[in-house]
């Protein structure tokens, strides 16, 4: 197992396939990590994310400018879970059991275990965040675990079935991805 | 099988396992599909939805302010790549093949076969539509295939293989979702 830069021009393929993803962000030594359904592709290496005014880690993001798509594993349903029930304001020491880790360049904590990671630059827009709650951020940098997402493609029918994405309904019900097919045509070609 | 509505307090759900979707619209007698793996919840009843400038169809929810979202399955997975690869610029009768119905109260073609189906009402932006290509639209609509989402909740695991949602990731490569499992908490519950 290795973690593995990932071509920008491939990144939002993490994407593509729509999980639930977490989100993490840092400001001045104040760190945190959320539960992020409604987040998806916002154009060519751009990302939307809807975080509600509720969230602890909204300030972060706002303030530093930068947050952290991280697409989880099925190995990982009760984290995401976990960071998604429980705040900052009321667990100060939420993070205390996250298995974190940072990459060179950038102060954000990003969770280990994750089948990918993108770091998003804010691309301010007061309008949408205000009355949307929308964030869009560029991606600037990605890496992803080369065991299911490698030179730019998911393979998980060749990994084990743990790392594979989640797609969160409602009511503690997921499902993980499931098969895959492949057409000798369609869109997006390499 | 039977084409229920769905409640629109839940109709995010289609949306959030995070399929690869078509998008219709129709205004002054013209009508159009396209393919658009970039759609995503917006917020609560809110659809986001990149189309870029090239598609023709988005000419159509300009002018008509209207855009269905549809949830396409496995068994059409030909169609959905069909219409990514045709343009009705070029195909004038790409609609042709394409079984196609209506709703009363939405003068807008669905595609038949599908998971489910969101009429999309655009909130206008000419910021984030021009230089984003994102609309975003409230849902005014939906409805479902009963046999695959059920009282606002997806049903795979009790459903035909044929029923579950598409997740496109290039090149003509597709996964199915994949298996549920259930957690005694988590949010949403209902």
């Amino acid at each position: 197992m290795a973690i593995k830069p990932v071509e920008l021009s491939k990144a939002y393929r993490l994407l593509q396939v729509g999980p639930t993803t977490m989100i993490s962000a840092k400001h001045d030594g104040d760190e945190n990590v959320m539960a992020a359904a409604w987040v998806g592709i916002g154009g060519p290496n751009k990302v939307v994310a809807y975080i509600g005014k509720q969230a602890d880690t909204r300030q972060l993001v706002e303030k530093s400018g930068y947050f952290v798509v991280h697409i989880p594993t099925a190995q990982q349903m009760e984290i995401v879970l976990f960071v998604g029930e429980h705040s900052k304001n009321t667990m100060p020491n939420k993070l205390d059991s996250l298995p974190l880790f940072y990459q060179e360049e950038f102060d954000i904590p990003m969770v280990e275990g994750c089948a990918g990671w993108l770091v998003c630059k804010v691309i301010p827009n007061s309008h949408q965040e205000q009355n949307f709650d929308l964030f869009m951020g560029e991606i600037v940098a990605a890496w992803s675990d080369d065991r299911v997402f490698k030179n730019g493609h998911w393979i998980f029918d060749d990994a084990p079935d743990e790392l594979r994405t989640v797609h969160y309904v409602a009511g503690g019900q997921f499902y993980a991805i499931g098969k895959g097919t492949k057409f000798n045509h369609g869109p997006g070609v390499d």
